[in-house]
């Protein structure tokens, strides 16, 4: 498969390097034509792996990634354009994260809204699908870092679009059954709310490697 | 011990049974002192049961526990007063849940600012503890309704308050390691700011006996 990645952070070019160990071809897209983080990951990438700008990525890619921090999110995404996300699935694994002067972290937007609604929104043609912001990167792609069985979700509005994302995630490591479907885009609020929780545990346990598991009885 | 509980709805009145039925004595506090649930609760509970006002309760404690909502908790607090407060440990399980005409849950406050800091400010005498609000009143007085292994939190500016609600948690049925200490009363946003998520899990299983399990690598 193509897949199109919008930003080429740490996220970015983790979930850009396993797409490409798994046989899929990717343009990891920037803002400029020269990013030195995207020519450098194409460059190591070999013949599967590309650069490009915010527009050249979403129009390369049959399925999108939406990779840059949720505060710029749609911003990016206006520069990649609604055209080439039209009909597309956009995963989107941002967080909304604000760093104030002091170092606290909040989110914005909040509570009654959220950047996966944000994006749908903004791109009513996008099939958007709120996925993988609830774990670090590494995790993303290895959920064996954890030990155990742990969860991930998704959120959207479009059931064929979750589908083909726990299709995914099943081929980054995920088993099926990991991932919980908790209804339409709406619930992205409550996934970029799990964000100051994160941190928190983060500090507890003193590095990135850890996942909720989700315990139920029946 | 002897307990006050501020608030008598189901949560209040499920925590002052299990006190009830640990040994410990409970006055279960309301607004006015004809309030019909208080009444019958402690008609019911025996001689270890009883019922009061906000300040009877406060006053009554050796501890005491905030089991009112949270959009009420500070006022409902400051009919119980600062005095009968001070010293004592202070557990906060609300969630500052605020319903839409159209059905829809957000929290106030959130992100910058909690419920348990709000107390803390306003009552820095009391040694506050925020605790489990991240379950539902049945998991926590009986955590194997839920199956495996599951996690608590606690929050709070003092660590030998901690320390006591950790051991009158593990009275309750959790396993001492089961409680993770995520820091300072501060860390009570992002315990609050999961009741979103615990909102759309409940939807997800249909009932609440459900609970985080925290997976961590080493």
């Amino acid at each position: 498969m193509r897949v199109g990645i919008i930003g080429t952070g740490n996220v970015g070019r983790t979930l850009a390097g396993k797409l490409v160990s798994l046989g899929h071809e990717v343009t990891l897209g920037s803002r400029s034509k020269e990013n030195a983080a995207a020519l450098a990951w194409a460059e190591q990438a070999g013949p599967y792996g590309h650069s490009g700008t915010f527009a050249e990525a979403a129009a390369f890619g049959e399925l999108v990634i939406n990779a840059t921090s949720g505060v710029v999110a749609v911003q990016a995404l206006r520069l990649a354009g609604a055209e080439p996300l039209a009909g597309k699935v956009l995963i989107d694994v941002s967080n909304p994260l604000v760093f104030s002067p002091l170092g606290e972290v909040s989110l914005e937007p909040v509570n009654t809204d959220s950047v996966g609604e944000q994006i749908q929104r903004e791109f009513p043609e996008a099939r958007v699908v709120k996925a993988l912001n609830t774990v670090n990167s590494e995790v993303m792609v290895d959920p064996g870092r954890v030990p155990g069985e742990h969860n991930l979700f998704v959120a959207g509005n479009d059931p064929e679009a979750k589908a083909d994302v726990v299709a995914l995630l099943a081929e980054f490591g995920w088993p099926q059954g990991s991932v919980l479907d908790l209804g339409d885009i709406t619930a992205a609020r409550s996934l970029e709310m799990l964000m100051p929780f994160w941190l928190k545990l983060m500090g507890h346990f003193g590095h990135a490697d850890f996942n909720y598991s989700i315990r139920s009885a029946g």
